[in-house]
């Protein structure tokens, strides 16, 4: 393989699709995938990640890449052709406050207000809406389709979460957050992104990963 | 000022404090500081970050940058000259990698080590001892002054918390975390680190900053 490029993950991440769809958009599709059983971690897996032992690593050339967030930036550095990150230093910095910010901020309040402690899911479920929020409005002051412009860049590629995964959480846990009547423009987006080609075909099965997600968090 | 730049920080901040070295480093010296009272907090911090109300805040050209990790990406894609990221792609994931391991896990360990709740604390100093373990190691395969080699760059200055903020820390708590004798390159780092010229003149004192964090965080 000319690349010399494998991608170590586990078709329930939404961390590791994150990388798939990284990978397709800049056309790079001749890479190794291995899908890591994360309850029985593979020897490859705690070679290149002896750190977390998490998924998703790239590793090329032998070097490993970790953490998603990481890996997007080494991917659009690496690979020329499609931008995934804005060309300006200013558009970049807001791109990545808002990675930044679904990671950091919003989705650990999803997991707390979904699968929590019972006590707390309440709150949380205010701070999902307080954070959607600021997402929602967002993607209206852009009167784009993405968060990307017209076409998907690195917030919609990290917003993955909140499209296929968010479901399946709302839907395992009997909790609803991102509702089309608050939320109409994060719900359209969400429709557009999960309908653009190099992210369909990298989605898991929506009903496998709803019986998975709720085995994994819900018990 | 040629660079409309201010910078929205306070004293005792490690993340401001890497914002003031970077500027450093860059030669950048014509802004305007903005010293943020955070127990009573200015129209300006609520005005440029209103999504989390912290600090720092570098606003270049009346665009608010928030995150110290962001800003430090955004400061060196915009002024030439010192190089704060290495060239390389795979160095710059690699010193991405660190800097998201000491904000995401070895900050929050910290913290509960020294001031979490009473029952945890014992097993969080053994979490900071295996995670500054890592850092050890890295410093010790690189052999050279600092993470960015003979030079400082992003996992130094990110790393800032590891010289006087954890000293202050150790002071204020008195839980010993990182003594000469198990980290000796950490130890001999931070010395290095706090002696170069653009991160002294920007620390802030340490007695000040042992009884402000003991205020902060103990009680």
């Amino acid at each position: 393989m000319a690349e010399e490029l494998s991608l170590l993950g586990m078709w329930a991440s939404p961390f590791s699709c994150r990388v798939k769809i990284a990978l397709k958009l800049k056309g790079v599709v001749q890479y190794k995938y291995i899908e890591e059983d994360l309850f029985n971690k593979s020897p490859l897996l705690l070679k290149y990640n002896p750190i977390n032992e998490k998924v998703p690593v790239l590793v090329h050339h032998g070097n490993p890449l970790l953490e998603s967030l990481v890996i997007l930036e080494y991917i659009d550095e690496t690979w020329q052709g499609y931008p995934i990150f804005p060309k300006e230093p200013y558009e970049r910095a807001v791109a990545r406050f808002w990675a930044m910010f679904i990671d950091d901020k919003l989705l650990p309040a999803i997991r707390r207000a979904c699968w929590g402690e019972e006590k707390g899911r309440e709150k949380a479920v205010e701070e999902v809406t307080e954070l959607l929020q600021l997402l929602e409005k967002e993607l209206k002051e852009k009167e784009k389709r993405f968060f990307g412009g017209e076409t998907i860049g690195l917030v919609d590629i990290v917003a993955d979460v909140l499209s296929l995964w968010l479901r399946s959480f709302e839907e395992g846990s009997g909790v609803e957050l991102m509702t089309r009547e608050k939320f109409p423009k994060l719900s359209k987006w969400s429709h557009e992104f999960v309908s653009t080609s190099a992210v369909k075909e990298n989605l898991p099965p929506k009903d496998e990963l709803t019986v998975f997600l709720k085995n994994l968090f819900g018990s």
